[in-house]
């Protein structure tokens, strides 16, 4: 896609040059509203509105909901009251929300004058609920039906109010303004009996989530449940929204994205890599740096404490890099394996013996695959190759075992401590690979040099 | 969710005892299909095929589909032909053939011996896709209408042979077996004018996919166009069948954790760590471990090859571990954001001279700030705390200076692996973390004593 977008923006360039308007509302009436907006976004800014206002309506306004929000704020500012009013009354509350919380307080105001009274209510409404909650990412714009209502009179009324919904294709039915069950679409039109009433044909069991649940949460909902929608409800059971799948995968993906972050030491980040300045990078990078760093420091003193056994035996500093880095490369395995199996959901902090006995058994292999082919290396190479006289066999047989007992120790705190973290409320994806590594670092080289010095007799 | 099908499962094993089946098929028939499964996965497997034939026969068809393979193979094998059959007819194809895929041969034999001939042959077409391409998540049951239809007639046709569909909300144009067009059954109940033939209204611009592309890049298609469904054509545009977005939801999520372990250095899982025996796991794990444990020994070379050095100031050697690791934690930032933005779609490779001057800029920073904290810790425990008389500020000035060469170098080894690795063909997230520090450690440490010894003099 990437590739044929490219060419799309040169075509569109030069047309604009020409003044071809009528060719260029033709080929942008082709296109999906997320490719146009792709496109758009990488268009010169002063090329923006002109392009904007040969879209069709619809096209317009779905497409502006695509764009990166600094599009959004160019062509805001330079639309007339109409003009914005046209593209409000297109959008969909919760798309209006996700503009309204990206724009400076005086787009937001032009925003919100323009918008018809209902929407601005239910704009504000949402703006309420906390960030990160199901309220926030929900829409108020669904269908509702009657439980005394018949199949027909439930399908005349699709009909006529559905312009106006995200979806259709979930109904919920409320008593007051209770939730008392769902249906959808597909149960309408393939119920044979047009005059069963909504309450008879119902799904009375219905799954919802809370305003204030976590987002993230209600997405791993939709990818257990396969909904295409699930309501949002009020502590007292009374129907306020529904989430729809669409931004369930848009949770989804932020969240795996935020995970990742926090797996190598960064705090989450506000906007996607190519629009953040090197200073909101930065920001983001340098508190785990620091820590770790003065962290690593404690793995400094093991090696200052057995200055003298290095002094006696200098050879034994060349192992250093190798133990760490294989010490932290077994810790990392283990802790990104239980880190997304928790966010998964596939293993909780019950499985916890299962886990450590599973990774006892992969670390003794392991461990004994990397033992025998470290001493095997340090052999032929170091020993026959290089001629070191100092590395021993006894040099080879103490890196090797050390070797040995750093990749158990790794799969050990690897892979409990992103379960300890959940248990205790943390986020297990901060307990990934960076600090596993300073533990395991420390650990390891504590126990190179102990038993190095013991059996070594340095 | 986790605490509570705990304590269902309780109550069901407790309920089975006493035989109280009319209670037993009440919970249940209230249960969604995910959280059947949920709990069935965990009872003891002489309870299981009694109360899956508690089941309603609609909802038992649904559980199987969402239980683990072990637990449907038990499930098959208890089943005589007739039980068999009707839980098979219940299922869609694509579903049909995910449990194929995971059943031993001779259980294979029987499913497909049940089934009916058209879905047998359904099955074995879509058996023959390449594993991880779009052919192989596909579905060929859709609903297909024609150019000619009024809306009156296509909604009569959705209500007669929709109850076989996976999905009726997105629907299909063909002329012969090619595809011409789509239409939504929302677009048909909005609709005015039901005498309006479908060619009117149809969108004619169908993003399609083709059977043999990749699933993942499937998957993102959904994320970006919030479609309900794709369909997939042959290389003649001809309509083979739709990939629908809860299938493309479990692969963004396979290759999420996919994505994960190659960053973490491991080979892709073929089952969920739970189900995966130790023997599996070490089999994914040890390459890269082995492979990265013997790459570690050129940066234990450049020790060797400055021993005379640290035999001059052994306390160099304490300041190994802090640069490792500190460089090794800068180079996992910059990767995993670019592997992630890549992933997304977000970086390119053409960005990365852009990608190239930013980080420079958050090296910068980074390597200031660090070298300074770094200096001032030194000077503070190791020089004064500690009173190490051979840690001079000279020391400390070289050990900071290195510290800030390391964090550019590993900021932009970091981010152009990634790039390069993507631009030769090669996945990127392989790029990641380990192999990053492997190559950062070296460099470092290059850097580090070849500086020492010129500003040192040793």
């Amino acid at each position: 896609m990437a590739e044929h977008s490219f060419s799309v923006e040169n075509t569109l360039s030069q047309l604009l040059e020409q003044k071809k308007y009528h060719s260029l509302r033709d080929i942008l009436s082709t296109m999906n509203p997320a490719d146009v907006a792709a496109v758009f976004d990488e268009m010169a800014q002063g090329q923006l509105p002109l392009l904007f206002r040969l879209l069709p309506k619809e096209l317009a306004a779905e497409t502006f909901v695509e764009m990166e929000p600094e599009a959004q704020e160019l062509l805001i500012r330079g639309f007339s009251d109409s003009e914005l009013k046209e593209v409000i009354d297109e959008l969909y509350v919760d798309d209006a929300v996700d503009i309204v919380e990206e724009m400076p307080a005086n787009v937001v105001q032009r925003i919100l004058a323009q918008a018809e009274p209902e929407m601005r209510k239910q704009i504000n409404e949402i703006l309420r609920y906390p960030e990160d909650s199901a309220g926030s990412i929900m829409t108020t714009e669904y269908v509702s039906l009657r439980p005394n209502m018949t199949v027909e009179e439930a399908i005349l009324r699709i009909r006529r109010t559905g312009i106006d919904k995200e979806t259709i294709y979930t109904c919920y039915v409320t008593h007051g303004r209770k939730l008392i069950g769902m249906v959808t679409v597909k149960d309408l039109l393939l119920c044979a009996d047009d005059e069963a009433t909504i309450e008879s044909i119902m799904e009375e069991h219905v799954i919802t989530v809370g305003t204030l649940d976590d987002q993230e949460q209600v997405a791993q909902m939709f990818t257990k449940y396969n909904f295409l929608a699930l309501p949002v409800v009020d502590t007292e059971n009374r129907l306020v929204g529904i989430v729809t799948f669409d931004d369930a995968m848009d949770v989804m993906e932020d969240e795996t994205t935020e995970d990742m972050e926090k797996m190598a030491a960064m705090l989450p980040s506000e906007h996607p890599y190519m629009r953040s300045s090197p200073f909101e990078i930065w920001k983001n990078r340098i508190p785990w740096l620091l820590l770790l760093m003065v962290s690593a420091t404690l793995t400094g003193l093991v090696i200052t404490s057995f200055e003298n056994a290095l002094g006696a035996l200098p050879c034994l500093t060349a192992f250093i890099p190798m133990l760490m880095d294989t010490g932290g490369n077994s810790g990392s395995q283990a802790c990104v394996t239980i880190i997304r199996g928790i966010s998964l959901d596939e293993i909780e902090f019950r499985d916890i013996f299962k886990v450590i006995w599973k990774e006892i058994r992969v670390a003794v292999m392991a461990g004994v695959v990397l033992a025998v082919a470290c001493f095997g290396k340090i052999m032929l190479v170091d020993h026959l190759l290089l001629g070191s006289e100092s590395v021993s066999w006894m040099v080879a047989l103490v890196v090797s075992v050390s070797l040995a007992l750093t990749v158990c120790i790794a799969k050990l705190v690897g892979s409990t401590l992103p379960l300890l973290a959940k248990r205790i409320g943390f986020d297990p994806a901060v307990m990934a690979s960076p600090i596993i590594t300073t533990i395991v670092d420390f650990l390891s080289l504590l126990v190179y040099f102990t038993f190095a010095s013991t059996i070594l007799g340095i």
